[in-house]
């Protein structure tokens, strides 16, 4: 199995070279745990979701203390058939649910959003979950709705989306629990995120 | 069949608000043509392909024009079947598409991306396609990866995505004949893309 990310942060003001840099400086206590590799268009993060998902909600959770309006972009994605196997990325999350019913899955999930940190900041989420090489892809589609309804972080369905909302801590937890619990264990599963803070649009 | 977007533009400048709205201005002459809806995180856009694309790239592109960093995050969707049949959609590049060999499609890739407009503006992308509920889905993706190569917008393949680089024209030609070929025609195919002009960072 092979686990990670593509992350971009974007920073709405003109010194976002410098948000970007103190947000990348964020991720060093994850080092050990992930590799992590920056390029002109994103960072390469690969690694259990653990870490990976703690990581990337530190990253946003960061620059979004800050005053000006950020957003992120991220790739997310788990068994991807071209890409080799990687011991750093093994799961337990993903070994149990192999045997577990949607509604089993789905409560766990729920379960796990409650014990989420609370980071003190607010953001907004919009996202979408693809389970790939699957016939009856919907039907997990399906079940991850009815979990991120409950999840209290829910906002709106969107045409191609979900919105979420809520502390950074329980979004995040909700993202990492429609990732690992929501398509086949052994599949090849991706979620397409958008993350947004201190807009000055209207909510 | 349903066909949309959901498309964010992220300009890296203190004077953000005035660049998304001349960028939302720029879409105007599409309105009759597209179902265009802003909301606080991104503009949903739904229709056929040939005007969908055309109001994306020029979206992009006319930000891109400025001196500024500027970003952009597109969702595109087609086919999903939790969406509701639309006949503005209807698109004969899919319709032809359907009794097309793999290789037959990728050819006439190529020439579409040949026939694209030269607008001037020199663009980076990075973005994955997804061919969802088909058991064979990365057939259809290494089909896709082989015309990427060969489309003379072809930059490089990174972990999870593919980067392009080029003209607008001819890079957002790659992302309709990609996003139309590839995937069963009646199936449900989606796209994650980001798009960067301007950025400080060396190429």
């Amino acid at each position: 199995m092979f686990i990670g990310a593509q992350v971009s942060l974007y920073p709405m003001t003109s010194d976002f070279v410098e948000v970007i840099f103190a947000g990348l400086k964020g991720l060093d206590p994850y080092r050990d745990q992930l590799r992590i590799e920056t390029d002109d268009m994103s960072t390469l993060m690969v690694g259990a979701p653990g870490p990976l998902l703690d990581a990337i909600r530190d990253l946003f959770a960061s620059a979004a203390r800050r005053p000006e309006h950020v957003t992120m972009h991220v790739t997310l994605s788990r068994g991807c058939p071209g890409e080799p196997d990687d011991p750093s990325c093994r799961c337990e999350t993903l070994t149990r649910a192999q045997d577990q019913s949607l509604a089993v899955r789905g409560a766990e999930a729920r379960e796990a959003v409650k014990g989420a940190p609370v980071l003190g900041v607010e953001i907004d989420v919009q996202f979408s979950l693809y389970v790939l090489g699957q016939d009856r892809h919907m039907d997990e589609i399906y079940g991850c709705i009815d979990f991120l309804k409950e999840s209290g972080t829910f906002l709106k369905s969107k045409n191609f989306c979900t919105r979420l909302r809520g502390d950074a801590g329980a979004v995040f937890e909700t993202l990492r629990q429609a990732f690992l619990r929501f398509g086949p264990a052994e599949g090849h599963v991706t979620i397409d995120l958008t993350a947004s803070a201190n807009s000055p649009s209207k909510r």
